[in-house]
């Protein structure tokens, strides 16, 4: 059985690492690429680094018929995307990998993001597509709504702990280094190599990068009251990878213990032995989450550390794995290729 | 049909690739890994990206049974590979990508390598390991000997240049650029971090490259006539990559031409449209050569400029290439995944 | 007034940091350069960045005549160094750039370090060089003990807030990101180009780091009573820089006042205005420490950010602006210059 | 005596290096800082590196009262440099960055650029500015011509060579590597840091760079009859740093010998020992250039090396060079820091 696929916002890197992964799926087959700042290019000449495959030009989204596609991913800017998916047709399966359905609350989500929701009725349907916990309910959704990358990384290292009630709830602090692509393919002075490159800061301090909205949503549903973490991400000078340094209260051996129980049969995500940390190198390209923990010198005090890659599990692996649950596909299907070192 | 595999050096760059790559394959099952170095240890603790997979653990040559073995790749430091081969199985299949079976010339291994040569028998019965070039004398073979990795990227470029007599066989001057991983693991000052990124240099300068070797053999065969290559390799801060400019005499677009010809059905080898130079950005982590050629504002001189992953297409990849012909699987099988950008 | 000045371990990164700094200094000559397994070599060689001055050829230690040296820079390894100063006159100024006199207390020494301390005396004797906080003990000193690179940073971020109460002292955390050059210029496989660049890891994660033993100490003295911090560092893929993220509890806007009034006479650190946060990349190469504040969303959080270069005010320069000290020369000499960027 | 310095353009990356120059100078004050899209910003804002430097706040040129000013630096873009230099004062002593006034011809000017001169007079006026070899022009010029960073380079390898006729002048190759800065702040796609990091490939290939127009006229000029050389410049991932690798017909040694006597006496440039070859690790943010000649295998050819940071020595060092000279300073003052390695 070969699904048809449509991608829309493909000369993004998010865009451009779906293809990747697709090229080598049993099951999908892309028919069409929507990009509306560079429709009527080529994906060789957008992406060189895909020129191999045989792939449709990029189009306009008016250009693309959805009559026969059977799964559309959504790579669009947020607040786009949210115009964009309200106006496709409403029985095509949906995988959007945008900020627009990650948050239930449209309070929530003006708050964030400072504009009204403008698609409520998706959103209400959107289901959370943090796979590994949100498994039932994609396999029952239409639309999935990816998660935020960083968002990604700290809840693989914190949700288990939290819905297990083996961490102080009100004393978390989540130091995050994150690589560059995550900010996408914007001109930007900042995202210029020779300002990047060599030195590294964080940004967002204090508690107002957007990814704080789903940590609150998702900690605060598990918990049963509010939980608000602490979080600062730095951006260092990488192309691909997160890095979440968690500090945490509570007994570091049941941290592990928990977070081995949690993911004992999980495929993508790897508990490493006690005392070991992960590094980004070692999940680079990969769909692969890589877990740690470390007691602190300081009783009753842990450290747990997440790395993945964000444009793979923290992105568009996380969108292939929520598609082949939609379609019905081996959930691992295009998503074990081993990472990309050195 | 699953074929047993053994690679020898298996705590080694080479190794990690091969095992990358093999783990995608549908026809072989990795049955041991030699590495006497870390003989003893898990791979999850040489290679932590390795660490998803089920693989043996590392342990000396000696203690491997190549009874059950189909094929063995050796990624062994040259001089140690010729005395191990000249040791294993005399049935066995083998695939070297070590520098000791490129020369076909005792002397010319003497002249290039300081030493002579522990096993001329296996030396006289290998295979020059460039696939497109001997792929009828690969799938016969019993031993292929890889090819130098910087000599894959210039043969892709000229080789069909001087088959076809289109270029003053005179007058070819190689600069070719390299990442750093070519230089292997070792602990060497210059392959510091704090050494090698944030500049570059150029290192065997003048014609002292031992690659030069396999020019000189595979140049002066094809021409019928000995051929002398200029050749200056540069080391600069990127961990894949080859990019090999050549300067040539010849009628550009009759250059273009020629290649477009040779390279027409080979699924690795991609020759850009005449004027557009290749990136090693766009094969990093892939089998893929890209080749490109311009014109020079000099009438009768012409730029072509090769570029491919010195891991893969340029070692391992290659090596995997040979095996599946040595193994009448499908050639492309386990080498179509698509590079990694960014 | 000229000083003739002599450095031993010249021929690792803090020794050519040092001469590439006194290159510019009006009241220093180079004498002499010691550095025993590259003895004989000359510093073109070594280090061909500095070939450009008339410099000493590398000697060993023994051949050095310290009759005529005002002041030697110790820039060896710890252990070696307590032997080595153990050694040399009792009457030579002395800036050890060295683990091996930071800890005032022998048994604290052996604790972190692992061995028994070998030169008492000159432990006893020694200051600890932090500067803009010893400076008065400094110019009264023989011996200055350089700090660690990272005790450095986390100091300057907290000592004033420490000292002056502003923060809840059982619930400081540092988050620690370092270049590479501070591991220095050791053959090890984690300090490779391949295996370090485009990836980042915690490691001694949990309270292993040495550094540590001078955050206990210094803290501990500047509070009256026992401070434990809980400090991770992360190696990110920089040659120059550590940025430390410090979580404290206590009123950002005091917390913002008091740096600012701690620091506003000193010439090397700046305090950004409240808000900000500093980079690795507006220090990198000069002697500028940048120190930032921020308020977290949960009231009563804050968190502070210092930015230095390792091997300038980490290390190296600040041993020159303790030497000026010793030698009552202006204390800024020689380390105005301004960062390199980009 | 202090001179009083105003800089166009200061908010690009030559002027940002003048600055850090200036700031360690002993005869200049800045009194103007001239950057029309960043007017009324303070530098501190727009360069944070200069935080700890007194400079006047950026401003647009009108506001820039030149009567006080004893030379003006013009770090604009071409095109636009034109325009104002034929609007300042008339006796006001500029040294211009762009490329607007390196070419003599305004035939020359057009066919590179494009456009007709719109400074003929100026154009006329003006000296070209590379200092070893145009120093009495210079010092008796009011208006110097900023080379092109990747002609300089070209030109320290093979000027003393082509008037001394050592090589023929019909069969040189330049094949140049640069890092990113020179590319500017400006804010294009395969700048940033995901496009450009981990890997590299030519551009402008066969002819078309610009920087030709400077070779050309300077070539020509020397040899007194018109010669072409082949020139492809590759992008490096590496922020400062230019390599030209030159491939000549000649002997090595004789060639060696005519660059040892031609900068015997040069303050700034470095011909190393015969048969090494320099690196740009070895330059980075000074004004040093390294020049190194091996012999090929191939008797009868050469090839010759020579690096410099393209912001340094390739555009703000060189203009503060020439400043110096015509304002009657010591021709190396601001400009003898070591290079920043690692």
């Amino acid at each position: 059985m070969i699904y048809n696929i449509a991608i829309l916002g493909a000369s993004g890197y998010t865009g451009a690492e779906l293809i990747r992964l697709i090229a080598n799926h049993s099951h999908m087959k892309i028919k069409a690429l929507g990009g509306n700042s560079k429709a009527g290019q080529s994906m060789a000449s957008v992406f060189p680094h895909l020129r191999h495959l045989d792939l449709p030009d990029l189009v306009t989204m008016e250009e693309i018929d959805f009559s026969g596609i059977d799964l559309c991913f959504c790579a669009l800017p947020h607040k786009t995307s949210q115009e964009v998916i309200a106006a496709l047709p409403k029985n095509l399966k949906i995988v959007d990998l945008s900020a627009d359905f990650r948050l239930r609350n449209p309070a929530d989500y003006e708050k964030w993001y400072g504009n009204a929701h403008a698609a409520l009725a998706q959103q209400e349907e959107a289901v959370y597509g943090l796979t590994e916990f949100y498994r039932e309910e994609i396999r029952a959704a239409r639309l999935v709504a990816g998660t935020g990358c960083n968002a990604a990384t700290g809840q693989y290292a914190l949700r288990p702990l939290i819905a297990a009630g083996v961490i102080d709830l009100d004393e978390i602090i989540l130091d995050l280094k994150c690589a560059v692509s995550g900010a996408g393919r914007a001109l930007k002075e900042n995202l210029l190599h020779a300002e990047l490159s060599e030195g590294y800061h964080a940004y967002a301090v204090g508690g107002t990068h957007r990814h704080l909205g789903e940590f609150d949503q998702e900690f605060s549903a598990l918990a049963g009251r509010p939980v608000q973490v602490q979080f600062t991400p730095h951006l260092v000078p990488a192309n691909r990878g997160i890095l979440a340094t968690c500090y945490v209260k509570g007994d570091a051996q049941a941290i592990h213990d928990t977070l081995k129980t949690a993911y004992a049969a999980e495929p993508f995500i790897e508990v490493l032995p006690f005392g070991e940390a992960p590094s980004t190198r070692h999940i680079r390209g990969s769909n692969f989450c890589h877990v740690g923990v470390c007691a602190d010198r300081i009783s009753g005090r842990a450290i747990v550390i997440a790395a993945l890659d964000n444009l793979t599990k923290g992105s568009s692996g996380q969108a292939l794995q929520n598609a082949n649950l939609l379609l019905d596909i081996e959930e691992t299907e295009g998503l074990m290729m081993a990472p990309l070192f050195p």
